[in-house]
């Protein structure tokens, strides 16, 4: 097997689909090679206006697809409520696997699949793109500094967009069948793994959900937050809400440093992101103003967040098609307990606004 | 009656005291009287090392400055257990009063202060300076754009520093019989002034204390946060802590706009403090980028904070003094809510996390 470019399949034409094919085109080690829509005319326009190579497959049914021999991966960017059936046929098609997130609906769905891609062999990796983003790695160096952030105390982190009339009757996000965890899945998401990325992975131990969510009158999340304890005495906040302006906001304060953001889904330029480090700060001699003050840390990046998530899922395909290697578990392992947050959150707003306890 | 400066009397010498004297001497309508400690010599040398005028009184006790004929106004810097027994003193001499934060252990205590207030016709006014700064006027012109920033929807709110081993063992603020709100009274109130003043002081229908609250041996709170909730769907959360790293946000959201600072309560730097203002943010075409961006708005002030603080509280003074108008009841009604809410996250702490009604 060579290094030639993972050939990418895609499954679904939302919109996001267009910034991902765009960054499969960006990405060194990757190739647009098929669409498939229910619709062979949806999957044509779509091809035609996000700039597919010629030779690109036109598919109107997903199965054929994946039934196709020259496909290596599939980007899946289906509502939620569809992922846990076409991923299983990705998987047992032994296609690789980068989905849109949520990964499913909740553990149990999400176990299946995993199950599935691990008896096929095939990597998993859900569109969590900021994890991606150079600046990610620089804003960990500082969480890890001892000296600088010291111990990880609490968390906040904060997403929303506002959404018009439209949209909160008609949007997949807001209907039950469909992106059945709607604010909770489509923004909590992101609020959640923030937060795990924060504090290396580990689960919190238990999880409230705040009083006050909005919910449809499906019963779909259209905002609502929780808090999150830890063993160690560590504690984290979230908010996510269709109902307000667009803001992403984490702060991690450590006993001597706070690391803060505003723009951690997407920042605000493609080529260059931004956050600020404050580090052992404390008061001038009469309190009338801070010293150090806090520094802002500049990051570019060639490559945008997304092609940079594309490029390492190419990799991870690349190293297995390529040197036998196992598919890399490690976005598997982050993915599951995201979901395992989101499922407690949830439970806990069932429940009254309990804390449910979270087992791995 | 004139307009001449009025003359303040400093009871106790506690290291804000050192702040404030000095914004007394910057205040063009306010002039350092007296200064009083239990000994006489700690308010010479308090005295000596603030630059007090030669002309300034030394007591030896708080009773005698307050007996003193030339003194108009009392500043209070006294461990809150203090607040009620000097604070009634002080009305009933007719002094009035600039008291530290917060101005009471409870609402009781608070109502009783008032109420003497009211009966010797004094002005009373807490030291939250940071309401003082030209800053939060200009914020606040955002937060009621309606166009810009629309509707409030959600505020975070966190006020943190980290202390050493000698302040949890010793400082005030840890010690049940002195500061015995500890982090909820030094820090909580700054948080909890923030979102009402956010929401125009509409007082939140009920708050619940976050899990995960730190105490002392004493029962004194280190850390805690809340979630409150208002009828009309706003929500808010707060953290304040003793145990981790200078932090101070505040991120009001809109149904429109986002609002956002990082130094709310004493600003970076003492003659210009910024807020980042986001209005009806976006995205870009194909979701790689905000349009538009936040902007950045820096206000420079001549005066700081504290010297605006004092300069508003000598002007309503000399308003009574010259004009025979009645006190401002503004401030005591900000300060009875904000202490209202105190109370409530209290008690939802001591009833394990239920939610708490406030009722004015």
């Amino acid at each position: 097997m060579t290094d030639s470019p993972i050939r990418f399949g895609i499954i679904g034409c939302a919109d996001i689909a267009r910034k991902v094919s765009r960054a499969i085109l960006l990405a060194p080690n990757a190739t647009l090679s098929a669409v498939a829509s229910r619709s062979i005319d949806k999957a044509a326009n779509f091809a035609k206006a996000n700039g597919f190579p010629p030779q690109a497959k036109i598919f109107g049914s997903y199965d054929s697809l994946l039934d196709d021999p020259d496909i290596d991966a599939v980007y899946m960017p289906l509502p939620t409520t569809l992922h846990l059936k076409w991923a299983l046929l990705t998987a047992q098609k032994k296609k690789h696997l980068l989905t849109e997130k949520p990964v499913a609906l909740n553990v149990a769905e999400f176990d299946q699949i995993i199950k599935a891609c691990e008896e096929n062999g095939v990597q998993i990796m859900d569109g969590t793109m900021w994890m991606h983003h150079p600046r990610t790695q620089k804003m960990k160096q500082f969480l890890q500094d001892k000296e600088r952030f010291g111990q990880l105390k609490t968390i906040n982190s904060c997403f929303s967009f506002f959404t018009d009339p439209d949209f909160l009757k008609n949007d997949i996000r807001v209907k039950p069948d469909l992106d059945a965890l709607g604010a909770l899945g489509d923004e909590g998401w992101y609020c959640v793994r923030s937060i795990l990325w924060a504090a290396d992975y580990e689960l919190p131990k238990t999880t409230t959900a705040l009083r006050g969510p909005v919910l449809n009158e499906a019963g779909v999340i259209l905002e609502c937050g929780a808090s999150l304890q830890w063993g160690d005495g560590k504690t984290a906040t979230f908010h996510c809400s269709f109902l307000q302006s667009l803001t992403m906001n984490i702060t991690a304060i450590g006993t001597y440093g706070t690391l803060h953001l505003t723009d951690f889904v997407i920042p605000y330029q493609e080529h260059q992101a931004s956050y600020t480090a404050s580090a052992r700060p404390g008061f001038d001699e009469l309190v009338t103003g801070w010293t150090p003050l806090p520094s802002e840390h500049t990051v570019t990046t060639d490559l945008p967040q997304e092609v940079c998530m594309v490029r390492e899922f190419a990799k991870l395909v690349q190293d297995i098609r390529k040197n036998g290697a196992k598919p890399d578990n490690k976005w598997a392992t982050i993915s599951r307990k995201t979901q395992l947050v989101l499922d407690a959150v949830k439970a806990s707003i069932e429940k009254g606004f309990e804390p449910v306890e979270i087992v791995n």
